[in-house]
């Protein structure tokens, strides 16, 4: 998409135009509440993709009635908004905007649990709320109802994630399947519940389609309303509960896997998002890359890669996934799963106490030599490194549902900075890139993804990080970081020219992105100029100032 | 809605505007598929429902670019038209609109299954594609994979059902859900693929909510586009079968029974679409109105039903479901289930193998009075009648998803014919209308609404029918029918009143219908005028010449 074109079509909310609306905004809802300086405006124009675009204010409306108060004068005065949950959609672009000078209308203070219906097994909630303020919730006042999560930032927003359509790991891991029931507020300032039905329809959180025309999935990925409320389902606690992780022995075996899971997903088997990551992503979880090697290789060479996957353990792919049920079906899931993959590798399976036990052995093994040393043998025994016995605990208890911090913390793999306990990849400027197509779940598909994806890793000199997600039963997403050094301007401009060819030789031979960062959004124009145009006609009828989002996947 | 406001807003396709429309439609597409007059308008003029509406011509396209033209020229002459895939809508109004005079677009000739894709189980097909049609297809080419079905007409199209979110039987029973990558006829005439993505995207059919907004839901229920084309996903077949029914003993367990189906659907035991239905219905499908009351009771006497439940062995409420998997896992779900509902009436399990037996008993009861005996015989030993030992066949067949005329037939309950081999009760003038609330299912959400209904039905002297069927782990969507005489007028009266006010009091007390009838929708407007506005931006921004299906779910 030419410049010009996006000049045109983006409110540049600049200059007069933008102080006046400011103010007005600052006199409806609070000056507290509107941030064109300070710390709290350069803490959201801060992002972990290459050259995020400059915002031009923040505003945190206090709740949907400010919403409502912010749209109307941002829809008077032309001004462009952005909205977001919490802002941590790190590697797709965090709180920034696909274009320069927006206001970022940043919803993190409508943070209320506003429901949950423990006999329905749903609550109903504020974008603010996160996955650990969730769960948190059920753990003190519903502890037989658990919520998904991601293995993303604890600290993200619920209902961002879903309208991006964001997945988790357990079998409610479809985060926009899951959410029955929205509350939002048009570009205009009306306020519309999806779903249809009399004002306090009694099955808005238990009916996803609602009756008449179903337009949930207008406000998921695009720009046509700022959902201020939704319904999520929870997930009844399972009378029983096991976790597994498979190492695969052989690299060519990875499309028989592939076909394996498929299978086992189609028979119902495996109903839990399950994961197949490569060994980069294994070593990004387990440790850092050599600090000596940073400023030398953007790419670990290929005799250091082998000897950290043999240091630590890494096999080439490795899958891991729930299980849940009552005890009898764990035990028949277990038992299928070893059917179907005992000749492929190596199986493990983990529950509530073998956990405890292994707890407390890294406890231990923290605490002194001897706990070090049993630790080092009973990993040994198990094929495993004393670094996958300490990750153990936090896949199992991800797996559950519970957000972690741990694995956020891989996105620190190329830091010059040690992980931390709180992982904030936006402040500690972390170079973090998503690209995440999405294959038929067929061995073929991801084999031909993948072999179109990882040259162009090659070539441009980067660790070639790929994460298979089971999307459905019939999709994997197929999804690839690429890590760049943000203080080394040679290597951003390498990473930018990686993900534009990713794009578009992936694009080329038919493969659709699940979720894109605003760095991509402009190609799917090119790509569907019929849905887009579409698109473009909804938009128009829906958002005639055009001021919500503008640009937001390909949509002016 | 007063009937002004509906006369300007529905274009009128009268007169010499549609004659000279037709004239082009016919010149474009072929005489042969315009038909202004004779049997196969005749045809789709006949509905179930009381009153309908006349049509004023039938066009019959018989590929996606006949409907490109057809539209266009509707669109140039502003005449309106009725899209049905197959038309067998019956009892929300067969193929008639929801106002006078419109060309009804019959698209049964767009009838091809265009692909199977057996490794990741979904078929592309065309909107005239029947479930009969499509299960035949499979059990020929494809035997490992099996579509779901409804207990309604094998003869009904696959993607209309989907479209209007009608509800199956199997663990694929999400009509609407289980449909992934739409074809779709714009009412300007442009075509545009639903999911966005590349031109052949990979995962048309694999992964439904595609890239960017999601748009499939506005096809569905509504008046926004044709779908001339969709994936539906397709089962894999389970290693193992088996169906249940159970018989409630007492009424007023109704509310635990309704519990317990949800807790066994949140913790996933049930998969299934299971259905709990009541003794009306139960007598629908194993017999017909005695014939010498049909003239003087529009409503069996207490003491007939009473009899009648007695003769056939009717429980007031019986459950029915299928149960795939594993053989394990079949086993577990019987165990489970005999532990959740042992201590609240009877269970009963039906295989392959038992069912073979029953038929050949049937087949024997047939034959000889030997047979009639054992028949007797065996039915009592099992606490049922004969007629439900002739029933457990086909209930455990439709089940599997395979369609069955069986079911079908009960619509002739209050008919002056006997039931024919081949239901087709516009044809035959049997008098139906649905009416399908949807509750959470809860026993005291259910309660609530059936106690709202039942009187109503009983002071407009009408048989109380009620089906509830689970259309979610959350949601019970309420089937009720009016089963009424068409050649009595005073009856056709009170039918409609009955309907009315059906819909007034359930809208009333929050409850929302998961589907409504061409006669209900109107209703819409009234309970949801935000909503309604909203989707009338949609409609005025896709379909400005107001060409299709103006007024359907109360849009216009």
């Amino acid at each position: 998409m030419p410049e010009s074109d996006r000049t045109e079509t983006v409110p540049a909310g600049e200059g007069s135009k933008l102080q006046a609306a400011l103010k007005q905004m600052a006199a409806a809802i609070g000056a507290e509440s509107v941030h064109a300086r300070g710390a709290q405006l350069d803490r959201v124009a801060r992002a972990t993709i290459p050259d995020p675009k400059k915002p031009a204010a923040l505003v945190t409306p206090k709740d949907s009635a400010d919403v409502v108060q912010v749209v109307r004068i941002a829809s008077q005065y032309g001004v462009a908004l952005w909205p977001v949950s919490q802002g941590r959609n790190w590697g797709y672009g965090s709180a920034t905007a696909c274009h320069d000078n927006a206001v970022v209308l940043h919803l993190g203070r409508l943070n209320q649990i506003l429901e949950v219906n423990e006999e329905l097994a749903y609550a109903v909630i504020e974008p603010g709320v996160t996955y650990r303020q969730l769960r948190t919730f059920l753990e003190l006042h519903h502890p037989d109802l658990w919520c998904d999560c991601t293995d993303g930032p604890p600290d993200g927003s619920v209902i961002g994630n879903a309208l991006d359509r964001g997945l988790g790991v357990t079998h409610y891991a479809d985060h926009f399947g899951t959410l029955c029931g929205l509350e939002v507020v048009l570009p205009t300032g009306d306020v519309i519940r999806t779903g249809g039905g009399p004002p306090d329809c009694q099955t808005w959180h238990t009916h996803k389609w609602g009756v008449g025309p179903h337009t949930e999935g207008l406000f998921s990925q695009s720009n046509l309303g700022i959902v201020t409320r939704a319904g999520v389902w929870l997930i009844r606690k399972p009378e029983a509960f096991a976790s597994f992780t498979f190492d695969l022995a052989r690299v060519a075996d990875l499309p028989r896997l592939v076909d394996t899971v498929r299978e086992l997903a189609l028979r119902g088997v495996l109903q839990s998002a399950c994961h197949v990551v490569n060994d980069v992503v294994a070593l990004c979880v387990l440790t850092q890359y050599p600090g000596d090697l940073l400023d030398r290789h953007s790419r670990l060479p290929d005799d250091v890669l082998r000897d950290l996957c043999r240091r630590y353990g890494v096999a080439p792919w490795s899958l891991g996934g729930g299980i849940q049920g009552t005890a009898a079906t764990v035990r028949e899931v277990k038992r299928q799963l070893r059917r179907a993959l005992a000749s492929l590798g190596r199986l493990t399976f983990l529950d509530d106490r073998s956990v405890g036990l292994i707890s407390r052995l890294n406890q231990w093994s923290a605490r002194s030599a001897a706990g070090r040393s049993v630790a080092r043998w009973v990993a040994g025994a198990a094929g495993k490194s004393p670094e996958m016995l300490q990750a153990a605990p936090h896949i199992h208890s991800v797996l559950k549902g519970i957000p972690s911090d741990y694995f956020v913390r891989h996105a620190y793999f190329k830091s010059r900075l040690p992980k931390p306990e709180l992982a904030d990849p936006d402040r500690d400027d972390c170079g973090l890139v998503w690209f995440a197509p999405i294959a038929p779940m067929t061995g073929r598909h991801v084999s031909e993804l993948l072999r179109l994806c990882e040259p162009l890793f090659e070539q441009h000199r980067f660790d070639f990080y790929a994460a298979l997600l089971m999307q459905n039963a019939r999709s994997m997403i197929v999804l690839m970081s690429i890590f760049f050094l943000k203080d080394d301007p040679e290597q951003v401009l390498r990473a930018k020219r990686l993900y534009e060819e990713l794009c578009r030789a992936t694009t080329a031979d038919g493969y659709q992105q699940y979720r894109i960062g605003v760095g991509g959004m402009d190609q799917l124009i090119a790509s569907t100029p019929e849905f887009v145009s579409f698109a473009r006609t909804l938009k128009a009828a829906v958002d005639p100032s055009k001021i919500l989002a503008p640009g937001k996947y390909g949509i002016r």
